[in-house]
């Protein structure tokens, strides 16, 4: 792969040296069970393992520690559903700068109190993409706070590609690499490194069926964007931007969508087998070989659990 | 520490050797939001994330590894409340050998369920020492199986040691090195090898309060047995062997009981702050950090998580 483009393998071998010291070198964990269940040998990096609950962590903190420090001085502001917005606030506390979240009104009260607990600062919004993006630009007015998008940004694609490229340096032999998609930062980064540093790897986004604008975007070779995004997993139910549909578009082999049956069980199957905490975004990726939807069978397959932050008083499990 | 005891840290460096194929090296992790807590700098050695849910798969692979072509073509056999079984069932499977498990009939059914799926041949028994010793007897006598008790042998001790040398490996520095202590398998061998590689270090019991056998018996200077232990830390209700008591009588500094709300609270903000699953038993060791029960503040501390293996569909967590 050419380093013509940006962000290249270089921006994110760089972000890993930027965000080393404020996150964490997330284990890789195998499971002979679900192994099994695969027919494929998995390796889970686990990002629900990450400072704050999500991989969102690594994004957040390379933009945070790129910004100059007259940049830093004044804020910075994000819309967020959440994992970003705690992610943004924790890195800023890293720095001693000021962070100020836009989350809708209907987000989880514990991502709420996440990103409080890291000292961000919360404005509530309605529960529209409109209402986001106006409230954001409000308080960037208001405060001159600069502006980290979740995904539409170089600097947080490059973190974000930091796991995949983690996974990658120890364990060199995968044939395949999945992660979740939903405004596609993750995967445009995961797609990158991956690439990058085994060009014949296939990458391969997994998204629910019940909002899979991505899916449909790669397929009609533009933009698609749903009404409605139903799914237990809410951290997918963003829409790709210009930049990242771009990458995927390039270096994406397929996306594989998931039904919500297939989203819980996975998810089960990952707190049973493997004993971490996973939530349902996070699950996404680990349905499709899980589930048997994809070509992986005998295969080696790197598979990144993307988040863990979930209500533990309210699962998607029931009595046996 | 002298070598003249056993089992002894040269025969934990022996166990770490012979169990390394069939074990994980399970991930040392931290978190800031428990350090703060605490008061101090917390490195949880994660055996939940053991093979089998549990620490007691290195003491089970270790005995299991170390029986004669003779010995092992008659199998083994054990009584055990859940997780040695499984960890006793599965290890045979991987020598290639037959595992009969005595189990409570009480026993939590995701507990047999896992004996099962490793292989084992459960034969239930009552919820009485007496019984379970008796019923593997008769098993042992109708096949000829050879007895590996869950703590009270020196191969189970040396393996179950592992998992602190481990984390002594990578983390050499700690002040004080905690551990969940029921019939003394796990805290034996954690105390030799911690005192081993470390002679200053400080070597911590936890124990729910509600069965507080161990810390009568180092306080009286004999066994102590209870009658009840009514605690939801179901994997913590043996009692001394003769063997371990002599090896903590010697080697531990201090046990640390835990209530059942702190064994709860412990066991939540291990999952909610950590994003990993850990069962009651496995959580107790956390408790006295967590609820500031020792002298811990501004210390480093490693704390053995010994194990994940819990019911999801019933969990101690109501709803805020």
């Amino acid at each position: 792969m050419s380093n013509d483009f940006r962000p290249n393998l270089n921006d994110i071998r760089e972000a890993q040296r930027r965000i080393a010291p404020h996150t964490h070198r997330t284990p890789v964990l195998t499971s002979e069970s679900l192994n099994e269940i695969s027919g494929a040998k998995l390796f889970f990096k686990c990002e629900n393992l990450q400072v704050t609950g999500s991989f969102k962590m690594r994004g957040a903190t390379n933009a945070v520690f790129s910004l100059t420090q007259e940049e830093a001085a004044r804020g910075v502001v994000t819309p967020s559903s959440g994992n970003h917005g705690a992610a943004l606030a924790r890195a800023a506390r890293s720095r001693g700068i000021p962070a100020w979240v836009i989350m809708p009104n209907n987000s989880p009260m514990v991502k709420r109190a996440a990103v409080e607990a890291y000292g961000g600062k919360i404005t509530l919004c309605e529960p529209t993409i409109k209402s986001r993006q106006d409230t954001a630009a409000a308080v960037q007015a208001r405060t001159g706070a600069i502006l980290i998008h979740p995904y539409d940004n170089d600097l947080i694609i490059a973190g974000q590609g930091t796991a995949a490229a983690e996974l990658l340096d120890e364990v060199p032999d995968l044939d395949i690499f999945i992660a979740p998609v939903s405004g596609g930062g993750l995967l445009s980064g995961t797609s990158i490194a991956s690439k990058g540093i085994r060009p014949q790897i296939r990458v391969i986004g997994a998204e629910p069926k019940n909002a899979d604008d991505a899916f449909l975007s790669l397929k009609a070779g533009h933009i698609v964007t749903l009404e409605h995004y139903d799914t237990i997993a809410d951290g997918l139910r963003a829409h790709l931007a210009p930049r990242t549909f771009a990458i995927l578009s390039r270096l994406v082999d397929e996306v594989s969508t998931v039904t919500e049956a297939e989203i819980v069980a996975a998810m089960k199957l990952l707190w049973e087998r493997m004993k971490i905490v996973v939530e349902p975004s996070g699950a996404v990726p680990a349905a499709p070989a899980l589930n048997r939807r994809i070509h992986a069978v005998g295969k080696r397959v790197g598979i990144i659990l993307s988040g863990g932050n979930v209500d533990l008083t309210s699962l998607p499990f029931s009595a046996a």
